[in-house]
């Protein structure tokens, strides 16, 4: 592929939060024209309606799907809702591919994904084929795709913190705990009485409590590395930010292995790999410093309790979270440079 | 003692958070006559001058400790740095009750002061006869000290929901994993970077990793309760809010022990306790919930992992942690209601 | 009226942020005893299931209004939306007193109000005989009022500032500028995208730029104190915290006046309002320092612009510019203090 | 010259905030090649030290100005503060474009510079030569100059708004009142107790009533464009935001010109400036339209008080109100596109 080649592209779910930071992202990607912006309920509006700040974009209006001519498009990102997203990517034409930044393709189980969602998935075919976007661990298989379901916000910290160790055995699989913090945008924009400024603002607040949808996506991941079926704990608290997600895993190291082996472990895991950055031995990652960008910071530290460390790791949940590695995923499947359009710098202060 | 009395009080430090808090509260306590403010760095200011919010009290001008005739006060609360605290007590006439809210008197054993806080202790007789004021369970002491020790904003919390169940036995010692979140104001008003507006607002940033010297005071008390010496893990985190504090504890249950024993535990050991309050089984606690207030709520969860809980307990660091709890500790040492002048519900929204 | 009488009270809109705040203060008054809670979307409920922050309060049950016994209660504080609240008040029986925090009743001019509010007034006989509840402004008319219909946050800050002046002929009736700012709590718990914490946090803006429903009650106030039509500049901005409200208020000044005249005026007009505060020269106002209290603190500045001057009100939105406001006037109704149960110290930091 | 040159930049302040953006966006410029970061008080730490969200850059150490081979820089960003700036600039050799983003070289009357900055300038020849760098307005003289003096934020923000109204005669001169906003970032990095998160969050303050000194620059231009002495009146207040600025400008209209009028003035004076955007009839400001980004958005609106106007301005004031503008006038001074690396869209939410 020639590095002027356009590939067409449109949004499925525009309005959204996750569809919005893919849109500025794409808009900014050399070789992406955006054809078409899905927005069912503000269908026939421009988007510079439903998000003042895109007013310097030249796009198309939002429309239905029905509306979109599909052999004008060659990729569908999709920042639907779960449970919406597999009915509407099953009527997409097989000539389109698609990056799905919904939940609906993650889990490989459909019977765990019937249990956690409430709901028989729509489109088991699919789903059998879908790849599981957490870019640094499968970038071969995402170069082959046609489905890629990124993974969502929380699993991707969670994951690039632990799935290496997990592989390597430098940890036990047994008894991970996970305290999770999120910024508020985690939520999306539809309208929540917990989500609003008033009442998540200066203040902090556990929530789903053992209940969270995100669990069994990093069970399936930890529990594959680990050759058995592994049960986290994972607790996630609302942070009265917009922006930004830190995971701080509590974890049994091996027999004889100690924080800096993790620490270089990981190191050498992610060597290759941009947007991955373990920090050095003191330096603690801090969701400031990833602000805005694609980069996920990992810092390993020793326990006072013997025989165990805490892996950190942050990400900016709408970006390596969730639309810029949607775009990090695009590139890989279009034989793209991985960082294309994805080069920003942190927003800081 | 009557309720007309009156007990003269001076506050040290007098310009820091804890010392506002103290003052905030004090000023409309009905037995409580302010007659020296001490703030050595504004000593001839105006109150008003350094906190511009208590322009309608007419209080006495900042002065040095030096200053006050001593004769002239009943109660000294203590709201200096650590490593202050102890010697400007040890200057105080044996007459003056003393409610430090520092950590100098924290800590019985005063090798494990030198070693947290890289000093020998300046005052090991008056340690001595020290009392921990964690209220709700060193009443009986409280009230008999001459010098109450208030414990720290994060081991308030923490003992709270922990001690308990410590001393019952219904979790185990070890692999105590405590997951604790903090606003802003808990470091004080002293100017350090990492506090600033533009670098602590949204974002979400992990310090003290395995070195926060709230730490012994944790494993000393848990350690009394369980018959030996405990480790924690504790992990605090910075959030962006000003007041409040969350600690998510994540304990190993004892045998045959469930989340519901753990909560019905924590509610009969605080079923006399006016300002602890175990909440019922599907509420979450969240800072919101206590803000500006002298309560504590804390609630048990089932963890994923069998054997395991998970206790989460927040406060509001500046009152139960800190000004609050000493003013509740006052109202023991002078036969008064626990909740004199303490009664103000939370400020919600 | 003896200090022990209790006075029995219902609240109506008791799950909105206006009629939180007022059980907030109402809870720790000496002579109210709440015996409804009125809620309609939340009947049946606990008033801690719909504010958690509560759960330490014995009250009665959400209900409707219809289930109240009405004999049972001596007067109704209204925290229900404007359009809503006549209605409500109107079908309340002659012996219940009402204070009044809707919109509804603070015109005099029902074509304005059917003006502003886009329907016809539902109760004209009442609203003849309310009284507009600037209780530094009003007292002997509160005093004896039924209903009381409290002022809006934003009129509240700006009449206090202006209203003096206006009155003394210390400023000139026209050109007024007022540019106000408000906390997002000023918008009410209701479900509306522009007061999600994601699109409200880490950003300012301005809103209802010269179509603002709190425009025709400063007008009808300035005016009457100017004995002419007066025509106001008032911009309102949503500002990023949740409580506080601050208007900086552009005046032309009276010929030969100065600023230090208008500061003179000010404090001469509230020498004796223990909750309105006139800063000295130099202090400038700020939200912080009157954050959660009843009290209103103003400044005054001479402009660059020969002539003019700035005045610089700020409160407590949902305080001094409601539910403190309101529980005021309920005291002046019932000849108690007008402090009572409002003398908590600003909550800062 | 041609796309694949490089200019080689030094960075002056490189650990401030307006210092650090430049290096944010400027280590994406495809032109630019970042020989040295000087920093005098962290000379000799890596920059990821001062900054880590810098950590994946591969720049030089900070070092002092005098450790620099000057002979190895082309063009100098300065991000010092006021009255440091002069004199560090005035030292640097001929052959070193500069681009100032202090206030030193912005007002070309020195007698006001002393008079608002309380010394002497240290640099009148220099001063003499340069360029006021608002962009939209002086892209010719930019392109000539050797030192070009970038505006502060406010201005920025005002001149936009006004300077097109100004020169046009679409507004008066006289009577002009800026009620301007700004996040706390304007403050910088140094350490003040009013931009502590607990002093400066949940708060609104005005500042600098009255003696802001931005004032100057603003009354220089206006002055000129309306060829006679302009007095503003500019009250700047403090928001519980990291970025962004919105003023909001009060303005007496021409004899017969509208609001329309107005907007169509700026409409069209911005037509061919890409980064400066007027907002249609009915859509508002607001700072999180342009967070993160070089775009300015005007909005303008007909005032209850007939004759008058409001103009209503947004900037990201780290980017268009500094190290944005800073590199939109390098790129004139190099001959580049004048959108170069500055193509970022705005963060949101």
């Amino acid at each position: 592929m020639t590095s002027t080649q356009t590939i067409r592209a449109a949004v499925l779910g525009a309005s959204g939060y996750t569809g919005a930071d893919l849109i500025r992202l794409a808009a900014r990607h050399p070789s992406i024209e955006i054809t078409a912006l899905i927005a069912k309920a503000h269908a026939g509006q421009p988007l510079a309606k439903v998000y003042p700040h895109f007013a310097s974009l030249d796009l198309p209006a939002l429309v239905t799907a029905d509306e979109v001519d599909w052999d004008n498009v060659d990729v569908a990102f999709c920042g639907l809702p779960h449970g919406t997203a597999h009915n509407e990517i099953a009527k997409l034409p097989d000539s389109v591919k698609v990056v799905d930044m919904s939940a609906d393709f993650r889990l490989r189980d459909l019977g765990t994904y019937a249990e956690w969602y409430g709901a028989e998935h729509g489109a088991p075919e699919l789903a059998e084929g879908a790849v599981y976007g957490l870019t640094e661990h499968y970038r071969d298989a995402i170069a082959e795709a046609r489905l890629v379901a990124c993974p969502g916000c929380y699993p991707t910290a969670v994951l690039l913190a632990l799935l290496p160790l997990s592989k390597s055995g430098l940890i036990a699989a047994d008894g991970i705990i996970i305290d999770a913090k999120s910024g508020v945008s985690g939520a999306g924009r539809s309208l929540k009485q917990n989500i609003l400024f008033s009442e998540a603002g200066e203040g902090l607040s556990p929530y789903g409590v053992g209940t969270h949808r995100h669990v069994p996506e990093i069970e399936q991941e930890l529990g594959a590395a680990a050759g058995k079926s592994v049960t986290v704990n994972f607790t996630p608290h609302l942070v009265p930010m917009t922006r930004g997600e830190l995971c701080t895993c509590y974890v049994q190291l091996a027999d004889g292995t100690s924080a800096d082996d993790v620490r270089e472990g990981l190191a050498k895991a992610y060597a290759e790999s941009p947007f991955v950055r373990v920090v050095e031995e003191g330096v603690i990652p801090a969701t400031q410093h990833v602000r805005g960008s694609n980069y996920c910071h990992i810092g390993v530290f020793a326990d006072r309790i013997p025989g165990r460390a805490i892996v950190i790791s942050t990400i900016d949940n709408l970006v390596k979270g969730s639309a810029g590695q949607a775009l990090q995923n695009f590139n890989l499947m279009y034989g793209l440079d991985e960082t294309t359009a994805l080069e920003q710098l942190p927003l800081f202060p």
